[in-house]
């Protein structure tokens, strides 16, 4: 049940059998149907979610009832609201399964002690955030540079078939244009590649 | 020299005296005058730099001629083109020093070497990271919600002091708002807290 998620740290760092023992018991396994969200604005987010089986998404919801999709998280990526879970104020964000999916959370309690127990964690995460970091730095650019072609390229190399699994009216407020738009776009690029 | 680079991180993690000396062997200290550029685009980035003194900021330059300034550096704050510095690919950003500064340089192969001799240096830059990216995405979630008012009061937040260092007109580039459309948010705003 934990293979993936501890392969996917193993990539990074070393873990012995005893620090993988004690990183699963703080760990919390949970399912998460179709729609159910993980995490709703007004509440304060104490966990962060490693995505184990199924994809997710992180969405602002306007006052105008528009949604903006700031992250999608397939099998292998982390989610939460990290404003909320290191400043303790409330979520602005909900977080939604868009598939039925499994989650191991770890909370920020957890995390706090295991950083002193496995500190071979603290390269894990400090390369998680460091790749996050540039990604998200990247976005902020490619929104930016009004490209919206080569913004929805990336979208592909960053993740690869999600385009398949996901609804387009989604990944077209991920790139922030209309799905009108959006599927103009698709085709172009489609061509473009085959 | 580095007495305020080391007491700064000292804040996060402990340092041995000769892991701090081994750390400032490596480093680069640098001065940059004002309106200099320590990156500019097309050049891959090779060196994250920390803020000993002055102010640094980063921008982006449409084609269009617009600045969209992406980040400002005070003293105690990192600078770089992170994507570029990760993944190898030319900075699409310009660093430049808004007044005469001194930068502390750790280029990429260094960084390496010392994640390894310094392992704390994982928990210091966690946390840079960690804080770094709950900011970026807070910033995003400010863009989309429109509210300029909001955004500017964190912004004061955030950059205590840092509204009287830098020409307001790069302020309206980072709110993403014209300098005619930030000086009647600023009365406001001012008029607002006092």
């Amino acid at each position: 049940m934990y293979n993936f998620f501890l392969e996917s740290l193993r990539k990074y760092i070393h873990l012995s059998d005893q620090e993988a023992e004690l990183l699963i018991s703080r760990a919390q396994l949970r399912k998460v149907r179709k729609k159910q969200w993980l995490i709703t604005p007004g509440h304060e987010c104490k966990v962060e979610f490693f995505v184990n089986a199924g994809c997710l998404r992180a969405y602002y919801l306007h006052e105008n009832g528009n949604q903006y999709t700031t992250k999608f998280a397939p099998e292998g990526w982390w989610i939460s609201d990290l404003h909320s879970l290191f400043n303790g104020e409330p979520a602005k964000q909900y977080v939604e399964a868009l598939e039925d999916s499994e989650v191991i959370g770890l909370t920020k309690e957890s995390m706090e002690k295991l950083y002193e127990e496995i500190p071979q964690l603290n390269k894990y995460f400090r390369l998680v955030y460091q790749k996050a970091l540039a990604a998200s730095n990247e976005r902020v650019l490619r929104t930016i540079s009004d490209s919206a072609h080569e913004h929805y390229t990336k979208f592909l190399a960053q993740y690869p078939q999600l385009d398949q699994r996901v609804p387009q009216y989604m990944i077209a407020s991920y790139l922030g244009v209309t799905p009108e738009f959006f599927s103009k776009l698709k085709a172009q690029v489609m061509k473009s590649i085959s």
